[in-house]
């Protein structure tokens, strides 16, 4: 397998040390505001965005998170602040300022790291929050890890614990496309293939988080919220056991990526089964919530300005979590649990 | 070299998934105070410890940061934290909480993992700040990255770039003996051993950082400061740097750890020079400041109920930075660089 991180020639990280690529990161960053310092101290000073935080960390370790086989630096610093913004859009907030630190091989090509900040400042000006430093490290595989803060939107953040006997349970835009596109890439899919095979790896390699929807769900009245990162089961089944609860989800409601069934037809792709990856299949960073039945109109038209569909997949109960006739807690695979045996 | 964390038998976090491994850290730390959400969630919701914040993330990297052939699980969660707090204590700020994102083999005995997080909890509680949650991930290595939260003190944060033509500068603390302790582990002593050395590898395993000496300073009017995690010549020239002043340092006034000539006489140890590692040796996280002559009185008051000594070391000029006789810039080792060509 080819590492593009490896491959060429060109300066390392070596050529210039720990206090030549901070000084080259923080030349890349935008200035800080009056009032902030960003990068260049010990620590960064910010204005606090609000009196209550919301925060939140997640790491990408080459290997377990991204393959260098075809995620580019790029592709990586991207998706390492997209996550996190994610996890903040899952309660309801607004992400303002992210640090990160970033653990590599002295080895490693400059061209790599230049691209990797440039995704993260890429994502950070999508999102509309600051990257106001962070830190570097020396190891033998590449991670990064990014600590991000946001405020509350106007309404107080939506926990995992929330739902209620009786609400609808919903989910946001479609589901399996992240896995479809891995699972492309693992057949030798490339970006620049055909147009069907692209959305879907640009889902995996670029996912963008539903952080407008979270506040706007948050706003009418969402009762408990979690981003579907490790498969819609799993992330059900810990919706459920945060809020004591259990539910009937009707797996023909689960709305299936589009692209998926095409992709399946396609020369490189291995026989997939998209319901599976739709009920299985991790970071599609879409957002799994419930809320009370007379709730929904409000809750879709919050989403309307964003372009962004709503599927009623099932109920909140006080039995046990069920997909379809089947209970949760007794299917083998739920979804994806990279710290189980291998 | 063995490696404790795969020695012995016994459960490893693949016996309980990210999940189970995620459930059992949550009851281990505290709850949450009203008002605040620790883990469990897809963020932490926290009160702003001050409308200004002071925000840093460090990580550690087995092998590149520590070495499992003498550091516990204990002391790697100890440091991450110390070392978190001592960005803060640079600043003159107080930390008030912490997330941490772990990174680790699924084959890792469950018994290093509770002891990394004990030596957490306890830094955590002797800094006096809350350890609200974090995330898991799978790697090929350990690394532990912490995230740090504080407010400011009474003073205004302390930067590294308000240094003054005619200001001392002063350090706390004596320096290398960090340096001494790791130089004892690689030849053989461990803790346990003669109080000599077992006072330099603690140093070097559970640093302690000077956090209310840090506010103590920014209170009494320390115009610049660092923390001393590279050595102090290469964080002198940092500060220097960021300052766009010189400095003349008498290498004579630099106060040296007590035990390290003592070490140097015991059997294990190496030929170490103190006087060396004292100005080259990183990881004391003694503090690093200047502060104008008229003050000195009222900062040495300052630090007098932490039981911490000052040492005035030199001055900060218009010219290059000194160190005796020798320009920083021309010395060929200034400290602890990991990520040059090894």
């Amino acid at each position: 397998v080819t590492r593009f991180v490896r491959a060429g020639g060109g300066s390392a990280v070596s050529d210039l040390g720990e206090q030549g690529l901070l000084d080259r990161i923080a030349a890349r960053l935008d200035g800080p505001p009056r009032g902030e310092i960003w990068a260049g101290d010990d620590g960064a000073v910010i204005v606090a965005p609000g009196a209550g935080l919301v925060w939140t960390t997640d790491v990408l370790v080459e290997g377990a998170d991204f393959d260098l086989a075809w995620s580019l630096g790029g592709d990586i610093g991207y998706k390492a602040v997209a996550v996190n913004a994610s996890d903040l859009a899952a309660m309801g907030a607004a992400p303002s300022h992210a640090l990160a630190a970033l653990s590599l091989p002295a080895s490693t090509p400059l061209v790599f790291v230049d691209a990797l900040l440039d995704g993260m400042v890429e994502a950070a000006g999508a999102l509309g929050l600051a990257l106001v430093g962070g830190d570097l490290s020396s190891a033998s595989e590449i991670a990064l890890c990014v600590s991000m803060l946001g405020a509350p939107g106007p309404a107080v953040p939506v926990l995992r614990s929330g739902a209620l006997q009786g609400d609808a349970l919903c989910v946001t835009g479609r589901l399996g496309g992240a896995a479809g596109g891995l699972a492309a890439l693992r057949a030798g899919a490339r970006p620049g293939g055909d147009p069907t095979s692209d959305r879907l790896i640009e889902r995996q390699l670029r996912p963008r988080p539903r952080v407008g929807e979270g506040m706007a769900l948050a706003g009418a009245g969402a009762s408990a919220m979690i981003d579907v990162s490790d498969g819609l089961l799993l992330d059900l089944a810990r919706l459920m056991a945060a809020s004591g609860t259990g539910c009937q989800v009707d797996p023909r409601a689960v709305p299936v990526d589009r692209d998926l069934e095409a992709v399946s037809r396609t020369a490189h792709a291995p026989p997939i089964d998209p319901a599976r990856l739709a009920a299985t299949g991790g970071e599609d960073f879409e957002l799994l919530f419930s809320i009370e039945g007379g709730a929904l109109d409000r809750a879709r038209a919050a989403l309307e300005p964003h372009g962004t569909p709503m599927t009623v997949i099932g109920e909140v109960t006080s039995g046990a979590p069920r997909f379809g006739q089947e209970e949760l807690s007794s299917m083998e695979e739920l979804g994806w649990d990279h710290l189980r045996n291998p």
